[in-house]
């Protein structure tokens, strides 16, 4: 499907003014014409920054009318470059970043209202505030916006229990690529009246509309917590320890992030500073974080299950976090290891999952497949509960990346090809953009990616909504 | 949209009968062409059982190829007649009762992948000879197929803890209305690659695939549950009441029904075998269901809330189940309401949401505007953990329903007028089919209306899928 767009030249920015308050429409600066990996650059654009959802609505009526690409821009920090065109004539950046009001908030409902430009850690607080929890967490919430999280369906570390992006939300508000409003700010948790437009706008990375509003889930606070970080036999010997642990405390499993030896490693030779608990780095180690109800006791659950683990030889060695400090060490071990990582610096970074009785298999013949291109070192680790892992490829002391730039593709090549042949996904949480456009055609199923244009074609037959992202213009 | 679809004439099935195996296409016996609540009766039909996705998918294109219309066919249970089309010529009905095999379980993953014509009862006996919970449970459990539980977006009583059928599925296989095969039967609890055509086809109703298989999530099984009968001051007191629930067990919370005086005095009226735990019915109760990992205690749980409850003037009275058989009872009492009412005989009934905090204004302007209408008894009870209401009208003793014809449409209005002035839902779990084609129309948003139609026009243009359900033909 090819469209021929126009730039959003000056005189188009013209039009703009003239139909917008002041102080809407602007050149571009830099930093909207940037992503975080440093991959995409935009061509100069121009910037417009609504105020409301009528706004938005004339901004992609005046686009369509002027045949111009709109890129839908939340905080900017998605690792994919959907944020970025380098390629199409110069498009008009559509930020949210004004339109940040938290709407309401139910919490006998457990539901707040919420506009697409409101910082994730500004929700997570409203939600506090309200002696409430909003899940998502990640990496870059201290400047990600809620209507980029929607967008891209992002995960991190809540997802165990919480679920991804997509599954926290009740209702959307959203501009349509012809201009139409789509009011679906619902707060039902039931309601079967028609096609799910909600989840076909979530992880679209803005190709089908602009996100203006959501209506989110949010939940009890945990009364209290627990941490442990138990030595594990092996991958395989992780999985059923998580299986183990549902039975003791059901969902309120919150957190299981697996950590390789290689991630101790890292950190002894980058960051000897941080408390490492081990004396000698076990192989594998899994980190399992417990958020209870007011009727459970954390110290005495986690215990009884590592009692039952090792009786089953699942586990050989651990600890039960005994304060909040030591809680906070243990996180402090997992949280640092990007750090490491990127201390030391790969040469290439993965962002797989596979199925979780899949993983034992992943790890062994990804190791095997990668030693027969070369001597590399690999931390991986992640989000093993949900089966996504970062699979990171690093060279040996002493030498660097830059060494192995020609080697790149074919590991990734590597990596992915094996996570296709078990049923993976070449993307877990960053979603498509447009460093994956061509993985997807690789990879993706013929059925869906015809379906996924018709749909397009439909809902935008100029081709107007982020053209490039997720499918090729 | 209109389409000129030819009947499935005999001409039509010798064609058929031609390409697949002997015994797959028969006409359609008498069953078919009903639906439970007798308001649509279908024209006589060919009839196809085919065997495998391969079957589905040489159907839909030899359909597609005659322009014959096809309707998807479950178990038949469904309330608003999408199984059923009496307008339309005879249309090829696609029946799945043959493809019933559970194709794998992976207890460890909590993941079992079941062909779309699997008896929903029979997907959750596997679940539990695996030691694990398939959570969907509702009244047709032992006819309904998965396949119309996916198609629907099946509610029931687990939603409150697990979410809706849409909410219990990792990835679909279904045939197109192309008759492409969409192979996305994925494990995986993190896949951000492109458009989630399965939130599409869930709760499409048939109008745009076939669904044939699905992976589904399964859960641990509780390891020890817990019921009480608590009589509180009012609707609102019960929401308030399920907050606080929260704070005690979390997402443990695996039923919260309220049950209203009517319910109890109908039970008196038409069943007084059953064994009533209440000298005096209350006005308001509710039923709450605890399903608890193994570190905790029902009882003491309980015992606790209600305490904490009645010191917030929530609670007044109530009853902790010391026994299974206790247990038992009370919920013998909220599963007998529903033939208590079909013993009295309703004038009109409805399956309808509201947002939680909205319920208590909801039942009392509804009391107040049917009463201007004129004296009727009302029976309001249902999933308000969910914001779901089964909300019907009766007439007075000594009347029966037939006197009360003509009020019937008023009486809908009123309802559904007052469900979607407060941000409600028409149907909120039995879905459009054909009998809620207007109401969609007059209450949906024009904006998803027409995104509705020019994905169903994308992908169907034809019109073959089930047409006339969901949106007019």
């Amino acid at each position: 499907m090819t469209h021929t767009l126009n730039p959003a030249d000056a005189r188009f920015a013209e039009t703009l003014r003239a139909a917008l308050p002041d102080g809407t429409v602007s050149d571009a600066s830099a930093s909207y014409l940037e992503e975080p990996r440093g991959v995409y650059r935009g061509k100069a654009a121009v910037l417009a920054k609504p105020r409301s959802t009528q706004e938005v609505a004339t901004l992609i009526r005046m686009a369509a009318e002027a045949r111009v690409g709109v890129i839908p821009y939340g905080g900017g920090t998605g690792l994919v470059g959907a944020q970025v065109d380098p390629d199409g004539p110069p498009p008009l950046i559509l930020s949210l970043e004004r339109m940040t009001a938290i709407r309401a908030i139910y919490p006998d409902e457990n539901v707040l209202v919420v506009e697409a430009g409101a910082i994730l850690e500004d929700v997570q607080r409203a939600a506090e505030e309200a002696d409430r929890l909003f899940p998502l967490s990640l990496a870059a919430q201290g400047s990600a916006r809620i209507g980029g999280n929607l967008g891209t369906n992002a995960g991190g570390t809540g997802v165990l229990r919480y679920g991804n992006t997509r599954d926290l939300c009740l209702g959307l508000e959203a501009v349509l690529p012809d201009g139409q409003i789509l009011n679906g700010l619902t707060r039902l948790r039931k309601n079967n009246t028609g096609y799910d437009l909600r989840h076909l706008l979530i992880g679209a990375e803005g190709t089908l509309g602009v996100i203006t509003a959501a209506t989110l889930k949010l939940f009890a606070r945990p009364a209290q917590t627990g941490t442990a970080l138990l030595v594990v036999d092996s991958p395989s010997a992780a999985i059923k320890l998580l299986s183990m642990a549902r039975k003791h405390f059901g969902e309120m499993v919150s957190a299981f992030e697996l950590i390789h030896r290689q991630g101790y490693d890292f950190l002894t030779e980058t960051m000897p500073e941080i408390r490492q608990p081990f004396a000698l780095a076990p192989e594998w180690s899994v980190l399992i974080e417990l958020g209870l109800a007011a009727d459970m006791d954390p110290q005495v659950g986690l215990a009884a299950l590592f009692e039952e683990a090792a009786e089953a030889g699942l586990v050989h060695d651990g600890l039960i976090a005994q304060s909040s400090a030591q809680s906070a060490d243990f996180w402090n071990i997992r949280e640092s290891i990007p750090e490491g990582n990127r201390r030391v610096g790969s040469i290439c970074s993965h962002d797989i999952s596979v199925p979780l009785s899949a993983i034992p298999e992943f790890i062994e013949k990804a190791g095997a497949q990668i030693a027969l291109i070369g001597d590399f070192r690999i931390n991986c680790f992640g989000h093993v509960g949900d089966g996504n892992l970062h699979y990171n490829v690093f060279p040996h002391i002493g030498h660097s990346r830059d060494e192995y730039a020609d080697q790149r593709e074919a590991l990734k090549n590597c990596v992915h090809d094996l996570t296709d042949a078990l049923g993976g996904s070449i993307s877990a949480e960053h979603g498509i953009g447009r460093m994956k456009v061509a993985d997807l055609e690789k990879y993706g199923d013929p059925a869906k990616l015809s379906a996924m244009r018709a749909i397009k074609a439909a809902l935008d037959p100029l081709g107007i909504m982020n053209p490039g992202a997720v499918l090729r213009r």
